[in-house]
């Protein structure tokens, strides 16, 4: 396997660069949304606590160049004879040569070893768990055969909390930035900082294990000649000591001169430093006694390796594809666990600068990826998402994690169009019943959760259960439609960028409010609610025959009736005659039946598939149209606009896994896993550990490269894409349903699942060198009926599954 | 004189820099908000059409360390044995040392003169009149004894045309942007950009008056090695050419390798470029064509020149004091015509990035400072702005200048808060009034101009005359009032930061409501409208008595009275006891009479006034209070919050000349003329060319420090301050008034002033020693009655003014 700029270790669940010359930056998760944030593979930091429009720490600019300082680094100096010898471990910013890097991408956590001028040095970033600390732990050897003085200088740029304030305002932000040294009777030092506001309620610090030299506060000072020094090379690093600067205003830094002292050959020295954020600093004074003990670093360090160990041992597989199980046990339910943390709201493309906050759509879908792991968090988190859905049954777009206040996203800037999406609300439906059917708590159907509203206090909202939100959702979406009678799109459906003039009408809210209804369905039958389920079957009826009626357009399904009553996604249409979800959402609603679901399948392959993954649709438009929207703003071939949105993807694969083609299904699947782009990064680009969101189409020149990395739905669905319908393990109200549709070369595969307090050990065997259809089924090497386990709350269960 | 940064060039209407490395980034503006923008002192440039906000072209990120690369520079490189010596003439970004530097900041045109490498290299940088190009005029001279091989690498940063959207979305933006190289017929080259939404409506373009050697359009290409290279040091300089990239996406530059080629000892080659907007390249053409044209930018510079030496032709003073002549004459009008242009909407504090906008009250007191030099545009501004005054007679706070929307400012983000300011619509008054006694157009009172409303169009909102809006804005503040019948504050006044709960009450919107009847009142006269001028008249007498009733504090005037009824700016008051607004506003309306009056204002100088300027308000607030809101953000000293805030200088020095003090009215000017900090510069740190917004008061570490230079109505009420009250060239309905309140040491001054199509000549003679008190009056060597010189329309006069 080629090794250009790094590989999979999967032994040690890590991916392993080695060279921080990536095509763009990679980045990598910290802690979790109550503190923590993104790292890059260079050492920047991007850091919040509990909301990263907000209340956020460090300041990078992801848009700068990949040689620029961002947030954080460690300059590392060696005195010689010729004066100081300073790099970065990192590489950026000093871009000195090293003689050899790597980088381990970890689970919430990254460590670096690299060789420089007689010294190796190792550091791992990491947040303790439960803590408000980023950890630094920095370990320099003395690789050399003589006796080196090595000085190690972290450095950490402080943003204003309120994120884009920082950006857009250089009057008032720089007057009220303010950072205070801190000397301990210990001679350790604490640095404190804070905008001018917060003072006396939060304040950020930087701490270090043990006492410094010296230190900056104010990056004026550090970099030093009126700021005509530069990150590259900060004049003051020339010096002996550094300013002990403190600042009443302007850039605020923390910059420790840690001087390690004379190093003989061999000889190793350790200093962990720390950001974090607490009331004040009086009140850090724990956290910071705590992590100065490298013995609770280390086992720290080991609690988040169990923690992690403990996650992904919910489910374990071993099939005959190698990078499938590499995705499945370790990248993809990490990717989850990271989309359920900060949604779309934090990353090196969704910048977390306020607008955007916490996605209804998009968390109701990241839940199904972290169900089977962490089902109470995913419950608290459904909680909060209902919170903010409106009495009307329709839902706020997104909210800010810190105050809870939603608003209707981008629709806002749209005076012209409706203020709700048209899909939002149905997500839930979703997620809620995917937790059902993992947990068995039907008991949550009764909580009570407030309705939103803008106006009235909490404690003055509507209240409704559980079940009633669902309800509501569907009625919702049932009420209001269009001249088709089919689900009016509202300012835009799960494609953001198709903004119609109002009146318009959208086949996926359609399909997706046909797929609530089978969700629901199960859940009504399981609490006898009988009334409700036959009036939630007659809509589902009555929207298929609309469908049917109006929605086929020969060869595929269509995707909008634009308010005149035209439609758009079909062969009528020049431009965008055909897209994915028109034709993978009718299968999953159970609106498209035998040869029009084949059909529509079909054209998928034959016109928007390629090497790199299916397009969203095509032909891409060619020039802006108001009346289109969003999406034609891109040039043809990329984003919504013809390009690969890989989160399309996994919806077609469980469609084709519907229709009984396992292996279309495996081949969709495999055409987008990451891991298969490791030989082929020049052109990719993006992260080989980790789904992007994009992938430039057919008709870009730089088809085939990947952006927007990290936060999309593609994780969710494809893991429940691969985990639930090509494996088949399917969680249901009654049981562990088992109904694998899978590549026929296969012999079969094996699984570990923990499901409701039990442990499935499961072998699935496919001698006939079928799909799918499951013919026997042993438990305990007992047959039983049907292919769903029963329920049994303990212990260890083997399980073996033939297909024919 | 100390020369540490640099000195003043008056005869050539310079300021010249002999350093790059100035405290903080220095700016010039170039043309006009139709096309212009800001350059800084190191090469920096950001571009705008029409709108910061909305039509944004270069890139600039103000608040990057003064080291980087900002929206544009040049690279120079002479080819040696050891391969290429590349360097920047403005010093940013390679940082290579130069063996000389000059940066003369001059009226609308940056130029420098730098030396290094054996080369001379002179820059020229402005807009042409009228253009929407922006000209970079390149002559470089070989100073050497040997032929050097000499390259020139101009290169400009595109941003997206929503500024904040580069900002904050790294997701769409990249996606969109485009660059395409055409080389024409001649072996020029155009390379033209555009984010893809706008490719058929305006593209950005940059040319080259030679045909250039290669370019580059992708930012990722030119810095080479996936963005590790730097700006510092862009790794494609090490080729000989450039990689000709265009862009589908991504970051657009624009890069011109130009080879000048063998230059002999003392030869010179010049190149111009030129970045400009069009609708299409084929319709820039002309402009490209033009500017190519050496001939065509040496008289474009003329023609720029001429502009200048007319504008400031309008009013020429020689007093006594070297530096008042220089800013009276230059600087200051200059200053002026850099406010009316951007408002508070773009400079290195005020980034532009869409939440601000042309601001209501800005622009209507910065049209004083231009209202002599050009009453014609001066009138037109003044139509926008009542554009947007309420039917209600209060005002929009700010609107965008390209679509003409406007909105309620920082009062939207405080839904508990009124959504208007209290002094906005009194502003206008003082402007439509100083339009009309600059040029006695009163049929401008007669102009329909529509109010303002979000949601009708244009056309049917409700109109009325200009005077009629005067009318409705006195009548706004008539009509909404406190408990003690005194104006509410609203959201705030002039004061941004003082935000109290609804029900506040500000003397400063009684005041300001004072000084615009007085000023309403001549015209009412002028116009014989007997009715209105009882009514208005009247209206003085209340709250002049309401004012005295109530604001009387013992020695001072109060600020403000909260919801309560509790003073703000009181004796009683820990923090915060006297607002310098407080006391100049009643002397300025006619409210305060006698003892008051000179009890305030000597209570300001007591309490408020420091060597650099006079403090705002004192003590300071220490620490965060809601119910206060801004001003506690800041620490005490800076800022609203016990800061010298320049703007509210002048007014004081109003205040003194009314009470007949020229001594203190002149030591106020002379103390805040930032001229006097050019020996400085090491606590000052801003330009000392304009005046900054503010300078950290006393109770601040570090007392004396500038910021937020250029754009601050400290501009125009200076210019007035100066101009009429010190010197005492008052234009009015009846003719030019002559009262200067001056220095009893000067000997007098001289003046001339252009005046309704006349030229005056004025001569002030100060035989006795006098501050104030015109004696004699000769026109023409004619004694005149009173102290007002007649219309005259036409020639040129000369006037003999005799204090005694």
């Amino acid at each position: 396997m080629s090794q250009q700029y790094g590989y999979f270790d999967d032994a040690n669940k890590e991916y392993v660069l080695n060279t921080p010359k990536t095509p763009i930056k990679w980045a990598n998760y910290v802690g979790t949304l109550d503190f923590g944030g993104l790292i890059d593979c260079t050492g920047g930091s991007l850091i919040c606590k509990q909301d990263p429009a907000l209340n956020r720490i460090t300041k990078y600019i992801a848009q700068m160049p990949q040689s620029e300082f961002k947030g954080s680094t460690i300059y590392v100096r060696v005195k010689t004879k010729k004066g100081y010898q300073v790099f970065s471990p990192f590489f950026a910013p000093t871009l000195t040569p090293l003689d050899s890097f790597e980088c381990r991408v970890g689970l919430s956590y990254s460590r670096w070893t690299v060789e420089a001028h007689g010294v190796r040095i190792q550091i791992t970033v990491f947040v303790p768990q439960g803590s408000h600390t980023l950890a630094q732990d920095i370990q320099v050897t003395n690789i050399s055969d003589d006796v080196l003085d090595v000085d190690v200088i972290p450095v950490y740029e402080f943003t204003h909390f309120d994120a884009l304030k920082q950006l857009v305002n250089a009057d008032w932000v720089p007057q009220t930035m303010t950072l205070k040294a801190h000397k301990q009777d210990s001679g350790h030092l604490v640095l404190e900082q804070y905008a001018f506001m917060k003072r006396d309620m939060a304040i950020n610090y930087v701490s270090c294990d043990r006492p410094v030299d010296s230190f900056d506060g104010d990056r004026r000072v550090f970099l030093g000649d009126n700021e005509f020094g530069s990150w590259a090379h900060p004049l003051s690093l020339d010096n002996e000591h550094l300013s002990n600067s403190e600042c009443d205003r302007g850039d605020n830094i923390a910059a420790l001169m840690i001087k390690l002292g004379q190093l003989s050959p061999e000889q190793t020295e350790r200093t962990v430093t720390q950001l974090g954020q607490a009331d004040s600093v009086a009140a850090a004074q724990d956290e910071i006694q705590r992590y100065r003990q490298h013995a609770n670093i280390d086992a720290a360090f080991e609690e988040l390796s169990e923690f992690w160990q403990d996650y992904l041992t919910t489910m374990v597989v071993d099939t005959p594809d190698a990078a499938m199980n590499s995705m499945l046990n370790v990248h993809n339910p990490r990717q989850c666990h990271t989309t359920k943390n900060w949604s779309r709201y934090l990353s090196l493309y969704q910048l977390g600068y306020g607008a955007r906050g916490i996605g209804f759509r998009d968390s109701s879908q990241d839940l199904l990826g972290v169900m089977s792991h962490m089902p109470q968090e995913a419950r608290e988190f459904v909680e909060r998402l209902l919170s903010v859905q409106n009495p009307n049954g329709s839902a706020m777009h997104q909210y800010f994690p810190l105050t809870m206040e939603a608003n209707e996203g981008d629709s806002r800037d749209e005076e012209h169009l409706p203020d709700y999406y048209g899909d939002d609300h149905l997500w839930s439906v979703l997620a809620v019943c995917q937790y059902l059917k993992e947990t068995g708590d039907l008991e949550f159907l009764n909580k009570s959760i407030p309705f939103y509203s803008k106006t009235l206090a909490l404690e003055e909202r509507e209240q409704g259960s559980v079940y009633e939100h669902m309800l509501r959702a569907l009625e919702f979406t049932w009420n209001n439609i269009g001249q088709h009678q089919l689900p009016l799109l509202g300012f835009a459906d799960w494609n953001d960028t198709v903004n119609l003039p109002t009146g318009a009408e959208s086949l996926f809210v359609a399909n997706l409010f046909g797929k609530a209804i089978i969700e629901l369905s199960e859940v009504c039958r399981a609490i006898d609610d009988t009334a409700n389920l036959e009036k939630i079957q007659s809509y589902h009826a009555i929207m298929k025959e609309r469908v049917n009626q109006h929605a086929w357009d020969g060869q595929w399904w269509v995707r909008y009736f634009t308010d005149k009553g035209e439609p758009i996604g079909s062969s009528k249409n020049q431009y965008g005659s055909i897209y994915t979800n028109g034709q993978s959402w009718p299968v999953i609603s159970g609106f498209a039946d035998g040869e029009r679901m084949l059909s529509g399948l079909q054209s998928v392959f034959d016109k928007l598939n390629t090497k790199y993954g299916i397009k969203l649709s095509g032909p891409g438009y060619n020039g802006f149209d108001p009346d289109l929207g969003g999406v034609s703003t891109y040039p043809p071939g990329a984003k919504e606009n013809g390009g690969i949105f890989l989160h399309s993807n996994p919806w077609v694969m469980i469609a084709e896994t519907i229709a009984g083609n396992g292996d279309r299904a495996f081949e969709y699947y495999n055409q987008i896993n990451p891991a298969s782009h490791n030989e082929n990064l020049d052109i990719f680009e993006s992260e080989p550990y980790c789904y992007p969101q994009n992938i430039l189409g057919d008709e870009h020149k730089q088809f085939g490269m990947g952006r927007n990395a990290w936060l999309s739905g593609t994780s969710s669905w494809t893991y429940v894409a691969g985990t639930q319908h090509i494996l088949g393990i399917q969680p249901s109200l009654q049981g562990l349903r088992i109904d694998p549709c899978i590549p026929k070369s296969w012999e079969g595969f094996k699984v570990t699942r923990m499901f409701r307090g039990a442990k499935y050990q499961i072998e699935v065997l496919n001698p006939k060198h079928v799909s799918k259809g499951v013919v026997s089924v042993s438990l305990n090497g007992e047959l039983i009926d049907g292919n769903t386990l029963p329920i049994s709350n303990s212990g260890e269960h083997n399980v073996v599954v033939t297909l024919g």
